[in-house]
């Protein structure tokens, strides 16, 4: 018997999620917080962990941080579940409402995970390409949604890796108009100061996932959170594994929302203008053309081969993403926004790589 | 719209999984290591974090630790993969082979984590109940293999609540009757000192499972690994989260494993003794019949009600688990192997509980 008989048809044709193992001194290629989270956050976490057994469970259900995750987004805490980065959270609710012949709708090019999940549950992936301004089609959406009457709809706002966001005016007509979920990810939103939280009161059936890994600069930790309303909560609850957050993890996130205004709001702020420092910088540059962004990364129109301009920065020790594989994105690549002196060095470097040789 | 229509019927069916917020000094509940990780893996841990961004995301693959997960186990680094408990590769196994149609066959009582995620994911659960006696009803198995083809079988061995454990050429006989995986979860296996791993090289159709939660005294960390074919473990990754493990656990891990000679298995061998000199304990009370197991815990028949016992143990500090809701169980309650002094504590508690009143 081949073993490989007993793994699912649509598992079999997928291809592995994966990323090259590049390293570089300048790493733009994961939309990190390109700070450290600050020495006050990690000693204070090491702290409070000084007296607890590694050996022990965490608690069964993270409270304790939910409800500080409860004051921090304004949402009750009944509809709030931690978890280990916001993709397990995606997962789980999709584990959920996916089953084979149940449709997802999601935006294309978008953060590829959630075509991923779907496709191992055995659901349809329906997708809906962005505008050619790279914003978010909302009448090809509706459109979409009633056609195919999708079980759930997943909105990343702002977009992976475009950085469009979706406007509260439009994502209300959405949630009229959708029949199951709508999932808003929102993992870059303290980048865009726009978040659906609001929307939760008046709509059951919209979900806002968030994480740890970009602002809050805990990456390494793996730290996400879902929010939504209770009755639903309980029910994404089902598939979400007992114990998912170690203690360093949920301590860690606990500490940041204590410290968040004065030791991460600022680093924050300074991104967002370097954001726009970085954004025009590039607009200088003869051959490369970026797109306006919300989040804390931006995609850049390039005349050269992106596949070439990732390798010319590697060798200059910068680490860049090039997403010329996604849909619409043949010409692009995408940089996350450094520190002052990191997007001075990716300045620096590509002014050599579009020199004019001639 | 009643929003909790979005929901799989499969799952709104379902009761949550939990576990009662009771706490005491004296925790037998979980079947943790009643020692902390030695203070010379926690130290070793924070060393090698120092420098390390919370920031920046975990390897996209944990490749050290699966190198070090392959000499510990005598297995390939292909062949493994770590994940945030033993729960998330089970979760992962189970999405990759199981659909609604799909069957999984497992044993009775044992852990509830393989029906709940099962249920989740639309498969069925056939059940084969224990042997009188607690031990694998063997015949029964084959039986229910060959009637009912499930896509996979899942043995915990040493099984939880019960202790029993799977011999190696009943093993085999299942591996060759069985028309799809076989899973052997060996989360107990050190206490055992019996495994599955030398049949991996003959049987493609054999995963096991094992976890950092008990041994290896790191429950707060969450870490777990599966071992099993490279082409079989090439498509279960595919359901495997990127970036699962967050960088405190997979160092935690990765010391842990070059210290278990030295730190751990002494602490295991005491476990051991413990739990021979509490079990003829416990036999010597009028009233309690433990039963012999092959783990860190054992479960007892109780002339008592067993919640009964639960609360006049709670009441003098201690907590237990109370099993008697588990199929076969209904006299029955749990407890974890401690320390010499909780043990002791346990002995004296129980004296009191089912002393002669008259």
């Amino acid at each position: 018997m081949d073993i490989t008989d007993s793994i699912k048809e649509s598992v079999r044709a997928l291809q592995p999620y994966s990323l090259s193992p590049d390293r570089a001194g300048v790493k733009l290629n994961q939309n990190e917080n390109p700070w450290d989270a600050p020495p006050a956050i990690k000693q204070e976490t090491l702290r409070r962990l000084t007296n607890r057994a590694w050996s022990r469970y965490p608690d069964f259900s993270a409270s304790e941080l939910h409800e500080r995750l409860a004051v921090f987004s304004g949402w009750k805490p009944q509809g709030i579940i931690a978890g280990n980065g916001s993709n397990e959270l995606i997962q789980a609710l999709l584990m959920v409402t996916v089953a084979p012949g149940k449709r997802v709708l999601i935006n294309e090019p978008t953060f590829a995970l959630y075509r991923q999940i779907t496709t191992v549950l055995g659901g349809d992936v329906i997708s809906v390409p962005l505008a050619t301004t790279f914003s978010y089609d909302l009448m090809a959406m509706q459109a979409k949604i009633s056609s195919a009457q999708p079980a759930v709809v997943i909105i990343c706002s702002p977009n992976n890796p475009t950085g469009c966001v979706v406007e509260a005016e439009d994502l209300e007509a959405l949630l009229e108009a959708a029949p199951g979920m709508v999932v808003v990810d929102e993992a870059y939103f303290e980048f865009s100061g726009q978040t659906a939280v609001p929307l939760l009161r008046q709509h059951a059936n919209l979900v806002v996932l968030r994480t740890f890994s970009k602002a809050m600069a805990l990456a390494g930790l793996r730290v996400g959170y879902l929010l939504g309303d209770p009755e639903l909560v309980r029910e994404v609850a089902k598939a979400v594994l007992p114990y998912n957050l170690n203690i360093v993890s949920q301590t860690a996130a606990e500490v940041a929302l204590e410290m968040y205004q004065a030791a991460l709001l600022p680093l924050v702020q300074s991104i967002i203008g370097e954001r726009e420092r970085l954004q025009r910088a590039l607009s200088d540059i003869k051959g490369l053309l970026p797109v306006s962004t919300r989040a804390n990364f931006m995609i850049v129109r390039s005349a050269i081969e992106p596949r070439r301009v990732f390798a010319e920065l590697l060798q200059r020790d910068i680490l860049i993403r090039d997403v010329s594989g996604y849909p619409m994105l043949k010409d692009y690549f995408r940089v996350s926004v450094g520190t002052p002196e990191e997007n001075d060095l990716l300045v620096r470097a590509l002014k050599e790589v579009f020199a004019p040789t001639e």
